[in-house]
């Protein structure tokens, strides 16, 4: 696809996201990892426009220049930013004005798409598509936290997927592999250098934990079993009363499970989702396995060949049994830097680096994905503690 | 005016005062003390169709029997209700619903108004009336404060006043006084029961304190002089590095405050308004003064015949020098009971009875404050630290 | 007796009451409202040193300059202050070294006092003496506290007492009365100046509530009545998970309270002691009464001939029923000035008037009282939240 | 050295350490990550008696049942334990028990060793004398803090050292090497298993930064220039106003450092120490440099014939050029398990492995490290914001 027609479907998607919501629902932070839906049509418009038009477009005039606070998520190479746990309490812009600012964009980087621009400029353009697919699926994981507090269902119309689970492991033997992203196509920084390590053997599980696997859990007590736990983790569950998946309640006939086709009966066929790292790991000790390492997953995705089709364009908003797409697995890994890794200077620099400090990195991509946006070499990374992204766990033993 | 009408035009007002919101600044809790536009909309409603048609209309169907929980505000009397904290990320019911509900509850009101009801649900009728006029007012006071984090100039066609000020003070003499609402009309029940009260002389100032007399109270360093403060007002401005009024900016031209008619230069002349009662008392004790007691306010107020017209329904939505209106006053009072007070059971009793504590009494009324609902018997109530309400200071002294 | 004899007397009690601690015990900050017992020991020494010698003897010098730092609690006008959530880190100077402080302290306040030092500074010296009075009481508070945590008995030798109730009440007419201190011998700023006030009828108990009957309300689930409680009573015990007195604490074997004497079986003829403001107006709310306001008290305190036995002078550390002694007495009235008060400039006009907010007043005095520094028109006060201190209810109703 | 004599030497060692405190000291927690001295004593003690008598000696006896919560670190195993962070608010049992409970536990272990024990049983001994050596490391940093609020100097008729620097790095080529302890001899269960790694061609610096190169640092900005921090340590030192390292204070004539011989002007060549793993990436980040992997920072350590003699043992206590002690080192790696680790069962799988989340590895030892204690395997680990540990930092780049 061309780039100005990727541009193009890209930019409509955002939208087409959104598709849902009422204006009142743009508005809403329900928890602090939350952004507003609006703050993300406007901020992944922000970084087109500072980014590429504002350095490379002669002349270039911003639609707002208070945007450059409002929506600027974190860079510090541009200045002050709004407060990330204060964007709850803007109204303003509201939803039309930044639809307005959206077309504004849009048509100034279709004209400055039709004047050659420099190869620089467009990598910096394409990196700004990735960044929008980011955001998709963060949009998405925000609707569904908001939908979920004010009990509304997101339909698409689309249906829940009947899931298929399949026994039995994959076997890797040890030896060195080389790892991470080799250039060959767009990647992000963090994804590189093409470097190698060594790796120990090791079975991979053909399917990811499902909603019965994790019952089991749960009813053998696993949340209360301290010795399963991690310190902090431990220590994160009891201080915020946490039992059970995010989005999980016991009602009187059992448990539900809050979707994105509103509450459900829990499915228990259905990949688990919505666990933090602490949940994934206690849970992988009482099953006598361990998550697998990043560089773990990576070879099994570079070895097998395995479907790709759970992701945005597919038919479902549910978690189905897949390697590479509907649900981002936890990795054991820290997300640290690569061998070689050096931060660029500038903005592009505190675009991952400056995150490489107690977070983990999860492999694969979900159904809130683009296919298009998925590699092998993405390194997705959050806090041990988060949970409202979609998520699942694999697990993996020593060979 | 009959009932009906009034019930008519309290309604009506509700609405009018929203009128400058986009739907997105319905949604908004710009800070915990604020609650979102609708949700004020939603409160009031709900308190006829709780305390009137669910009690006293015979097969009364509720308009959604999930607004209870949402749209109780505090009445342990019904039930669980969401947190006041939480009312910023409820996105539903939107505005249209709520506004659909209103136009029910109207309706099966005025209806209810028809069947010659009970002496006993008219009077929590006009309960109603009078608390929705107090949310009126905090309707005003938290569009406002979501107004200034947004920079949106609130207008409604009127113009900021100018002032007068009067120098001098009025005296009374000391002597037994009677005080408190004598059961002639309505009032709420903290106004009760009427009662003596051992008064010594006193003088109490003709006009409120400026914004020009605050500036030389800060100019002074009234904020840095550690022994004008209460010890606990002393922690909390320094907390919170609080140095100037709410709303007040200094910018490289020098003093700016935000007000309804947007940012504007400070109008030395205007009453100053915004302050907590911390920062009240110490500009009192700067001043060498004190601020009154609430019966020395209300005997004033009983006993002058002053100007009653910087109301609601005035020309204006400034601050003016006015005894009885424009800024409601920081009495000296801690806000407990009056001598006989007890405490009604069930939810009535909930309405003012249990906030007698760690609260301090303001008298008077203010710019939002409609005419209908002022009484000199009025007991307002604020924490000490308390800002965002419209309220300012008057200085008393002993005579 | 003597200024001399008295000043030698009260410095000895101060010592006297740590005789069972350990040096480790004088260290400890059990909890944000207690000071380490070798702090009293300073602090109160401070006081002396830096309001009477420091002031008023030619040529003083100091004990140790860094001492003015550590030991001042919060006057403003002598500088700086070491913060008081952070007293249980000072290890040093250590009890040896605070014992020599007082030594050299107390010989040069001798001298001074042979020197016919001015009516001024003897009446700050007898300041001191009341302030060191004090603190004695704040020492068995904060010991009782420590104690409770680490288990350990207090023991002086003596027993727990036998009580006995009396039912009834004392009855009162209205009228204007005259309240406050008339200035006939010492006082303290805040319980000036004498004033009138006027009386509604009141009846008030002739004995303390008693653990018996506050238990009554706890098996009443009265800690679970949300209408009986003030709302920020409510929000206080929720999030402190308060459901009994402090230092009560339900065995397999019934409730067992922790005293001065140890952990002991509750017994229910002894009035109950540390409970909250919150838990005390819970309780007569529950019981159908009130407290008594300020005045109420102190009239009757100033009217009837009742016993002022059960100070620290007394033969027991455990509550009896006395109107005077033996445990303080929540008032319904808020820590307020009276009128005409005002707060004096420099370090006197800090020792009340900065804490007259947030606070209420408690009547009477305690077992850790002295009987010297006893007077009817004493103004005690405490948070609503505090219960460390010894405080009692006694009720009261319209008569 | 026999392990009886061993055992002697250890524990005689615990004792020595505490010889300039008063009693006083003993029982401060001066931050939340500070233990009090008398509770190392006396958990050191527990572990013996708890993990070997308790497991081994037949019908032992305990000291004291009760020790059991208050010595207890945080082995969920054992049952409920104290609360760390309100370990300083226990002042019994005192200074004197805690000797009788040492010397009770040492009789018993010596009768224990002339008895022939079980292999099992003597290793557990032997990682309860690691554990001590441990926790005397913690007692030095411990007490280096609680002598910090106190202005005391710790003296142990040493001196501080003269520092030396050397310029230039070693180098080393890449490929798969072998890492982690090879079970000869004692180790902890995260130093296995042995398992190959490949690294890249990397050089090290034969010198650890100092004071003064890190002034620059600090002259240039460094602390002020966002884009060289983590994001998470940006946050963290503003919310903390760090900018400088712990025990640094600027005063009238330049920096001053407190050092266990008390507050000295800052020595421009002693290595830098006290820092957080946030501070020493972003000064690596500022050099154009960066912080070592654990991996590359061992395989140094095991090639180099470097000194060891910077230890417990050594003539200073202050941090001087050394590879293997002197001051633990950052690097770069997250505290994780080694591939292969499991998770031992019971209580000392509570050892190590669940705190392997959100922590740094550090590698060497410090001055504080026992001799015997040192292993190049030696994987210690603190979060990135402490700093209050003997750590310093090395820089590594890419060959």
């Amino acid at each position: 696809m061309i780039l100005k027609d990727l541009y193009q479907k890209v930019r409509k998607t955002s939208v087409d996201i959104c598709a849902p919501l009422q204006i009142e629902d743009y508005v809403i932070q329900s928890c602090l990892e939350v952004s507003p839906p609006k703050w993300h049509l406007a901020h992944t418009t922000w970084f087109y426009e500072t980014l590429v038009l504002g350095r490379y477009q002669a002349n270039f005039k911003e639609f707002n220049p208070e945007f450059n606070t409002y929506f600027n998520s974190y860079y510090k190479s541009f200045g002050k930013h709004w407060l990330r746990d204060q964007r709850g309490i803007l109204s303003r812009p509201g939803v039309g004005q930044i639809m307005e600012y959206r077309n504004y964009v849009d048509q100034k980087v279709l004209e400055f798409l039709n004047q050659s621009p420099s190869q620089e400029a467009l990598e910096i353009l394409e990196l700004g598509l990735h960044h929008e697919q980011q955001h998709q699926e963060l949009l998405l994981m925000d609707i569904k936290n908001i939908f979920s507090v004010n009990n509304v269902t997101y339909s698409l119309n689309t249906q829940p997927a009947s899931t298929q689970r399949t026994d039995g492991s994959w076997t890797f033997n040890e030896g060195v592999y080389e790892f991470g992203h080799n250039n060959d196509g767009f990647s992000y920084d963090n994804e590189g250098p093409y470097h190698k390590s060594y790796i120990h053997s090791f079975e991979l599980e053909k399917s990811m934990i499902t909603n019965g696997d994790f019952l089991k859990f749960i009813e053998d007590g696993g949340y209360q079993k301290e010795l399963l736990w991690l310190s902090d983790g431990l220590t994160y569950i009891k201080e915020n009363n946490i039992n059970s998946p995010l989005y999980w309640e016991k009602g009187s006939e059992g448990w539900n499970e809050f979707t994105l086709y509103g509450k459900q009966p829990l499915d228990l066929n259905t990949p688990v989702s919505h666990i933090s790292y602490y949940e994934a790991q206690a849970f992988a000790l009482w099953a006598g396995k361990r998550l697998p390492t990043e560089y773990e997953w990576e070879l099994a995705a570079k070895t097998l060949q395995e479907d790709t089709q759970a992701f945005l364009e597919g038919q479902t908003l549910t978690p189905t049994q897949s390697l590479k797409g509907s649900l981002w697995q936890w990795s054991s890994s820290s997300y640290d830097p690569y061998p070689g890794y050096s931060r660029e200077a500038g903005p592009l620099g505190e675009y991952n680096g400056k995150f490489m400090c107690n977070q983990r990195v999860l492999k694969g991509g979900s159904f809130a994905t683009s296919n298009w946006h998925y590699r092998n070499t993405y390194r997705n990374f959050f806090y041990p503690k988060d949970r409202w992204q979609f998520c699942g766990l694999r697990l993996a033993k020593d060979a």
